[in-house]
């Protein structure tokens, strides 16, 4: 079976750019489920209910969330009743949302999806090697097929966990700093990893953000509002062939794409 | 001209390879200098004499530190006198040391080379901004041809300071998280970016690091020692073509090769 | 001469506590002089034109702020023209207020007020020490009182800082973690010092704010909005007396005061 | 029943100052039971065999740790099996070390001691709020004097612990900056509490290091090793009355005594 997986939305341009784009990439890349993160869609932090319902109608099966997961509110009765979404599994117990999620592809394929923190240069959280292995313990054995973002700042963290879950799971795809990492391979064990695929919003900014006021207040401090920026808007993510029967990858490809190459 | 620079060199066998390999690299592509981030050659951390000596005297031209640097203290009249190595730019004006180091291909270009600390998740610098604008004021205006080392954690911070750069040198390349970026481009100012080169060094890995010690320690938090890794040994960096007399980027093109390869 | 200083102003609570006691304490402690850290006032973050105003016009002589200096962008002109107000010393030239304050006893005696941020946890600065040599440098040698408000997180900041300034001011006294520290003294030098003087605001609290939205939101990781509380007000601070011939400091004590003792 | 507590022993002038100390305290305090927290007695970080077998033969009844529990790893088999020395409770499972330790009073008094670390600006650490609850659960529930060592960096994080904890164990004090707070109360439910009661060591020092290689390190960005300072030793702390029966603390009163009045 074939995955597309898609870095961090980054407010309306990566929106849009995904619900233009994802119906036809399915077809072009024959792919069998779409699974995205979507921490920045709203303004650059958090998702909507509207969006989340948008993406999920154009083509998305799957979402993963990180640190801004909670930023918009009335995203939480999804996060709690939705089995297309994810929280961080090593969010704390009283935190809203599943620790995984459950989908199943048109050929019937059964898809589970889980999201850990990383720990190093992040906001604290608990131990992502210890949740992972309790909920890889939760999701049903016969569910062979299964997806970790790791979002994570350090590329140290982001390795070893990669390594940890290495033949326990069929792909550990990074996320979070918004710039794809040219690193993309399978581990010895039959994982794909890779540290980070980039985020899905416009290129020509701070990562995702408009360059001027963050580079004003960088250089002066006096705050500003970092609006989201709206050129050069790609989808970048990576392909993930693998092998329904046993769960392990036997391929993985970077994505990228502008958006006016579809135009 | 062309110029290829190669990322962190991490212990030994990232010394031994480009000592192998540099040599039959700048025939095959035709550089007119080659520069080398050295903070991890000493078993990880720091540069020895010998190391410089023996890097310097197999047709590496220019070197660049990071965070590491004063590691090893034998380095430190070295990084007093010799014009060929730099400290960050944005270190104290007391910490040993230059703040530009000063090359000359064999025709005759002269390029200045600049070291730049991040901020973001790093030990407590100067503004590398203000550190930069006063650096680049240094070099003597007919030096056309300059290159920096972004050494940095945080990838808003080596994009902003990019695009601080954009116009005003020939080159803004990162270092520091040891894992190339897929986002080599030039800014439209013709400065040659991307957010990292990677590293050259072990990578069956942590960052250039034995996995399991480093794995142990992350999961039992007692301390052990973090050897340098020594399987698949690669030289990541990128390929830069500079017009000598603006000082402008025509290309830039990442770049990897595997020890074996060579051999 | 002796001198009242009163650690970070926390909301609405604080600066009435603050208005209504002040009068008061110039005339029982014989202060000749009372600074404040203002970086709170403002709803927990910043500080108004109208809050400025009514501290002043109350017994407030000079105001010292921190990382919050900036929150309500109002205060900006406010800054850059009115000379009882400092910004941190070690911010960039290009953020907007005065490096040092210089205001007068009723008895004809000048004093300069200087902030600095410490760096160890803190958000990126410069150097603190490298800022505070060229600000002593710019204050008018005739100028013996010299008060320096020590902005920072870590204690081995705040004294080395303590350590550095040492005989060249007359105190460096220590803000921001909203806790006094036992451990007021004259340093070797004449300098008096201390880590923290504490905070001015409702001590029934997490450092000024309710208790259970900052509880609820670290436990379950849904953002909340953290009010500031209102229960147990008390200023805290320190007297200093100086010998304003020689500018050391003769004496330094801790100060607290609950505004229903006032009452 | 009588407790003193004594924040972080800093080297050797620490361990001797509490071995000649100790026994004579605990006549003139009329104290039940002494617990140190011993995380720094070895040149600065970490606990010797000996260094621990000498404080036990002389008064200290239990012993925490902190972050640098692990420096000398030869602890490691005394944390194992000792019931007077206890592991970060919010350290993993896998570390060495018990989460509670059980000692007795003379008077046949048990009481429990368990160590928590912040997570606030410290190495990534599960949530302490969740597992003290854990470790609460496991201590005998006749056991109703309970004494917790919050070994953290944020004032905020202390006294949210602190709160989290009011009424359910008989102190909780904290340990880590090496600076004493001025903050010691009961808080409404019966819990001891301070952000902070100070090291056991050097105090013309920078936190118990010598100064001079701590600042030109800090000027310089040369490494050098910070030997332990010796000079102004004192023992700082608390001592704590609580009621037996009902695990309640009745009283808390920040200790502290310098070597030299004892000589
Ligand atoms: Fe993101
Ligand atoms: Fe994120
Ligand atoms: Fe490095
Ligand atoms: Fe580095
Ligand atoms: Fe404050
Ligand atoms: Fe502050
Ligand atoms: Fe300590
Ligand atoms: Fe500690």
């Amino acid at each position: 079976m074939r995955l597309l997986f898609l870095g961090d939305i980054v407010g309306k341009p990566g929106v849009q750019a995904c619900v233009a784009m994802v119906p036809g990439l399915r077809d072009e890349l024959q792919t069998d489920l779409v699974i995205v993160n979507a921490e920045n869609s709203a303004d650059g932090s958090g998702l909507t209910v509207k969006q989340f319902q948008k993406l999920a109608a154009n083509g998305i099966d799957a979402f993963t969330m990180g640190d801004h997961i909670y930023r918009k509110r009335e995203i939480i009765p999804v996060l709690e009743k939705d089995s297309r979404i994810v929280k961080p599994a090593n969010y704390p117990a009283t935190a809203p949302g599943k620790t995984f999620a459950l989908v199943e592809t048109a050929s019937g394929i059964q898809v589970a999806i889980v999201s850990l923190m990383g720990r190093v240069y992040m906001r604290p959280v608990d131990c992502p090697f210890a949740a992972v292995d309790r909920v890889l313990a939760e999701i049903p054995e016969n569910v062979k097929v299964r997806f970790v973002d790791l979002h994570a700042e350090a590329t140290s963290d982001k390795q070893l966990l990669g390594r940890y879950l290495d033949g326990r799971v069929s792909a550990a795809l990074g996320t979070h700093t918004h710039v794809p990492t040219a690193d993309a391979r399978i581990l010895p064990g039959g994982t794909a990893f890779m540290c980070d695929v980039g985020m899905s919003g416009a290129y020509e900014s701070i990562i995702g953000r408009e360059i001027d006021p963050v580079m004003q207040t960088t250089l002066t401090f006096t705050p500003t509002f970092f609006h989201v920026a709206s050129k050069d808007v790609r989808l970048c993510g990576a392909v993930i062939d693998i092998d329904p029967e046993t769960g392990k990858a036997t391929s993985i490809e970077r994505f990228e794409r502008s958006w006016s190459e579809n135009a």
